[in-house]
C-alpha cells in the first residue's frame, strides 16, 4: 500500500486525464507523473535521503499537490508547515524533525531570512512560483526541466509518509508521524464507503497543510480523479470555480460553508454541477447545516469526525441523515458512526467502556491511527495506551452507534460541581434566531469555581441582548448550563482549520488550565 | 486491518441486520458475533494456539461462515479444503501445513476414516451438521453452547489468515499463504471501487472453499451487509432464494449462469431483487454474456479476473463495458484494468515490460499477493521474483490499460513452431451458432509437435459439423490457428471453480508437459 502506487495505475489507464486544475493551469496524469518523477530526482540531488524530511510552506497550488507526491515518489517523508504559524513556531517544527529542505512559495519568501537565523539547520529552500526564484533559491520549475525521472521508491507499509504538527492552538505542537499504511487505509476506507464520484472533479479550498485537505489529496490520487485547488479561501473565487471547473465534490469548514451562502454571487453562479459537500468541524453548526439543506438541496451533505492522529477520519454523518426526520430526530447532531475500518468506543477516566448513553472520551483503533508522535516517547504511549488512540473528545454513543460530540473534554465547563457540556449550551443557543455564531466558556467565578458565559456573534440586523438569550436557554436545558453573562461580538477568533479559537477567548478571562 | 475488526463495528452499530441466511435459518449479527466468539473459545479449548491451521471439508453453510471468523476471532489460521479432491489430496493439504483440528459436515463424515488412517496426525473433528454428531467427534452446536465467549486475537497485517490450496486442477497442491492484510486490501480495494451494495442480501453459490467465495464473504463482513449461502449450486433452488430473499448480489461462474438460464423456472421467478452479477473465469465466454445482458437487462455486470495468489482479484471489467458499444468495440471481451490498489504488468520471459498489445505473462503487486507458499522457499521466490506475482497467464494490454487474456501460458499451443492461444481459437467458435460450449487444446502431432484440435459442446438441435466450424474459423483467423479436427461431446470437464478442465482433456491424447 504505497501511496504512490495509484500514479502507476492512473498513468497506465488515464494518461490523459486532468490530474490538478490550479487558475488556467491544468496538467494532465501524463504531465503530473513525469513532474513528479522529476521532482523526486531533485529532491534526491539535493539530499533528500530516504525517510529524510521536506517541508512546505506555501499557500494552496498545484505544485503543492506535486510536492507530496514527489516527496513520496523519492522515497522521503513530507513535513506540511503550517502557514498561519508565527516564525517561532515553523522552526519549531523544523528544528523538531531536522527539515533541511524547504519549499516556499512567493507568499514566504519574506519569512525565510527569519527562519534562516533561527533554525538550527538553515533549510535548503526551493522557490515554488511562477517567475524568477529569488537570489540563493533553487527554482523548482528549473529542477525539474534540470533532472530526468527517477525510479519511485515504493516505500510502503510502516514506512513513514508525513509528520504533520498539530496543537498549534491547543499546546506545544507535536509532531504526528502518518505512515503510507496509515495514510492509504484511511483513503481507501473513506472510499470504500462513500466512493468519490467517478470522472469527478474535487475542489480544494481548505489549506493542504492540514490533514482535513491533504487526506483528500491521497484519496484523489488513489481513486485517479481530479482535483482543482485555490490559493487560499476566497468565497467570490470559489463560487466562480465550482462554476467554470463544474466542480463535483468538495469538503469545507462551517465558516467557509456560511461565507458562501452569504456572498452576493452565490445566487449568481450555476452550482448545479455540486454533487457533495462534506464538512467538518462543526458539533455545533446545526443552523448552517440547515441552510445549506436549505440553500444547496441538490448536494448530498456529509459530516466527518476527525483529527491528525487518524488522517483524519473516525466518523461520519452520510447524507440521509441531513434531512428533516433526521433534524426532529436528532441525528442530523451527530458526527455519524465509526468508519469503515475504524474501531471506536466510549471511555471513562480509567478507559472503561462506558455504558451507551454516557458521557467519556472517544477512543479509536484502526490501521490508519498514527505511528505516534515525533521524538515524544511518553506523549505516544500516552496517547496510544492500550491500543487505542486517546481523542481527547468528550461524546456520547447511541445505542446505535452514533456519536454525539459533547466538547473537548478540556473544554468542559465545570461550575458548581456540575460539568458543563460547552457544545450542548451552543447548540440551544443556535437555535435561537438572532445568533449567527457563538463560543461558550467557562470564566473564573469566585463561588462556583466557573461561571458559564457566551459570546455571539448576531445575525445582521438582529439585535437580540442578554437577557432575551439566556430566557432563551432556560427553555431548554438546565438552569446551572444557561449562560450567567452574554457577550456580543462583531467577529469570533477561527483556527487555520475554521475552529473557533475557545482557548483564544478564554485567555481573555485570566490563566488556562494546563491542555490535556 | 485485523479481519474480525469489522464485526465490532457491526455489533456496535447495527446488531439486529442479519449476517448470515442458510435455509430457513437467519442469524442476526448479535448472535452471529456471539456464536462467533464463543466458537473461537472451543478451538483454543481443542488446543488451536496463534497461528495455529483450522480446517474445513463441508459444503457450504452459515456455520462455515461462522467457522471462518471464528478461527480468525481465535488467532487460528484457516484451511479451507477442496470439497472436490479425493482423500490423497484431502490428506495431502492437511498433513502439509499440520492441520490438527477439522470442521466436516455429513456429507464428508463418511470420508474420515480413510483421511484418521492416512494423515500423518489424525486430526481432531468437529461435526457441523444439525443432528447428532457421530460417535467420536464433537459437536459444532455443543461446543457453542459450551463455550463462553472470548476476547478476539486481534491478528492483524503479517499475520497468517488462510492457506488456500490450489493447482489441484494443474499440477502438485501449492498452500497459499493469504494474510490479514492481503484479505483486507482485496476486499476494501474492491469496495472502493465497487462498493457493496447498502443494506444489501449477497448470495454465494460458488463453494466457500473458493478464494471467489471466501473473498466474497470477507467483503460482505467488513461491509457489515448480510450473506445467504446455498448448500452447492443447483439452478432451481438458486432461482428460488434469489426471489424468497430478494437477493442484490451475487458471483458466479458462466457455467452456472448459463444453467441459470437454461432452466424451466428461469422465466417464472421474479429475479428484480437482483442489481449486480459478478462473473469470473470466462476469458472466451462472449456468447454466454451477450445472453446473461439480453435476458437480465437491468443486472449490471461485471467480470472480474484474479487467482488465488492475490486473494483475488487482479482486474475488473465494469459494468458500463457490457453493452453493445463495447461488444462492437471488442472492450466486453476484456478483463478489464487492474483494481484500485494494484499494479499490472505485461512482461516477457526476463521479466522486461513488453509493448501495448504484445502478449506476454500478466504480473502484479499491491497490498493482496499473498505471503508466499507454506513451506516452498522455492516457488515462493520463482512465483514472487523480483517483487512482483508471476500468474502465469497470457494476456495483451491496450493504450487504455484493458488486459485481455490469451490463455494461460503453459497451455498455449506450439504448431508448427507458431504459438496458437486456445482463447483467441475458442472465442472465433463460440461466434457459431451452434457452439455452446468449447475447449481448444494441442494435441501431439507428428510433423507439427502439435496440432490444434476442437472439442465442441453443441446447442440444443444443432447440427453444424467438424467441417463447417473449420471454414467457419478460416473466415476469421489465420490457417495455422484454425483447428485442424474437430470433436463433439455432450458435455466438459469442469473444474470446482466451473473452469474447463483442458489439462484432463489433454491427458486424454497423451503425455502432458511439465507444469509452468
Amino acid at each position: 500500500m504505497s501511496l504512490t502506487l495509484a500514479l502507476h495505475r492512473s498513468l497506465q489507464q488515464t494518461p490523459d486525464r486532468i490530474a490538478t486544475i490550479f487558475g488556467a493551469r491544468r496538467r494532465s496524469y501524463r504531465e503530473f507523473v513525469d513532474r513528479v518523477a522529476r521532482l523526486a530526482g531533485a529532491l534526491r540531488a539535493l539530499g533528500m535521503g530516504a525517510g529524510d524530511r521536506v517541508g512546505i510552506l506555501a499557500l494552496n497550488s498545484d505544485r503543492f499537490i506535486e510536492t507530496i507526491a514527489a516527496v513520496w515518489w523519492g522515497g522521503g517523508v513530507l513535513n506540511p508547515v503550517n502557514t498561519r504559524w508565527s516564525v517561532a513556531e515553523i522552526v519549531y517544527s523544523l528544528d523538531d524533525c531536522d527539515t533541511r529542505l524547504l519549499i516556499v512559495d512567493d507568499a514566504f519568501v519574506p519569512l525565510l531570512a527569519a527562519i534562516d537565523a533561527r533554525a538550527r539547520h538553515a533549510p535548503r529552500a526551493i522557490h515554488a512560483g511562477d517567475g524568477q526564484a529569488p537570489p540563493g533559491l533553487a527554482s523548482f520549475e528549473a529542477l525539474i526541466a534540470a533532472h530526468a525521472p527517477v525510479a519511485d521508491a515504493y516505500r510502503s507499509g510502516d514506512d513513514l509518509a508525513c509528520i504533520m504538527y498539530t496543537g498549534g492552538t491547543t499546546g506545544f505542537p507535536k509532531g504526528v508521524m502518518q505512515s503510507h499504511l496509515n495514510l492509504w487505509s484511511a483513503s481507501i476506507q473513506r472510499l470504500a464507503e462513500m466512493p468519490a464520484l467517478r470522472n469527478s472533479t474535487n475542489l480544494h479550498v481548505a489549506p493542504l497543510f492540514h490533514i482535513a485537505a491533504l487526506g483528500r489529496v491521497v484519496m484523489q490520487l488513489i481513486a485517479g480523479e481530479s482535483q482543482a485547488v485555490v490559493a487560499a479561501f476566497e468565497p467570490g473565487e470559489v463560487l466562480a470555480i465550482i462554476e467554470r471547473e463544474a466542480i463535483n465534490d468538495t469538503v469545507m469548514v462551517p465558516t467557509m460553508v456560511q461565507a458562501l451562502l452569504a456572498h452576493p454571487d452565490f445566487a449568481k453562479r450555476n452550482l448545479r454541477s455540486l454533487k457533495r459537500l462534506g464538512y467538518g468541524a462543526a458539533p455545533s453548526a446545526a443552523a448552517m447545516v440547515e441552510q445549506m439543506a436549505a440553500q444547496l438541496p441538490w448536494v448530498e451533505l456529509s459530516h466527518a469526525y476527525g483529527l491528525t492522529e487518524a488522517c483524519p477520519i473516525v466518523s461520519s454523518n452520510p447524507p440521509e441523515n441531513h434531512g428533516e426526520a433526521a433534524r426532529r430526530s436528532g441525528l442530523s447532531r451527530s458526527v455519524g458512526r465509526c468508519a469503515l475500518g475504524v474501531e471506536v468506543k466510549i471511555v471513562d477516566a480509567d478507559d472503561r467502556e462506558v455504558p451507551r448513553g454516557t458521557v467519556g472520551e472517544i477512543v479509536v483503533r484502526g490501521p490508519n491511527i498514527m505511528l505516534g508522535y515525533w521524538n515524544k516517547p511518553e506523549e505516544t504511549a500516552q496517547a496510544l495506551r492500550g491500543g487505542w488512540l486517546h481523542t481527547g473528545d468528550g461524546a456520547t454513543m447511541d445505542e446505535a452507534g452514533y456519536l454525539f460530540i459533547v466538547d473537548r473534554l478540556k473544554d468542559m465547563i465545570v461550575s458548581g460541581g456540575e460539568n458543563v457540556y460547552s457544545a450542548e449550551v451552543e447548540a440551544v443557543l443556535l437555535r435561537h434566531p438572532a445568533v449567527e455564531l457563538c463560543a461558550v466558556i467557562g470564566v473564573p467565578h469566585a463561588r462556583w469555581g466557573e461561571a458559564v458565559h457566551a459570546i455571539v456573534v448576531r445575525r445582521p440586523g438582529a439585535t437580540a441582548g442578554e437577557a432575551e438569550l439566556i430566557a432563551h436557554c432556560h427553555e431548554a436545558i438546565a438552569g446551572y448550563k444557561c449562560p450567567k453573562t452574554v457577550e456580543f461580538r462583531d467577529a469570533l477568533p477561527l483556527s487555520a482549520a475554521g475552529k473557533i479559537l475557545k482557548r483564544a477567548l478564554r485567555a481573555e478571562y485570566g490563566p488556562q488550565p494546563p491542555a490535556a
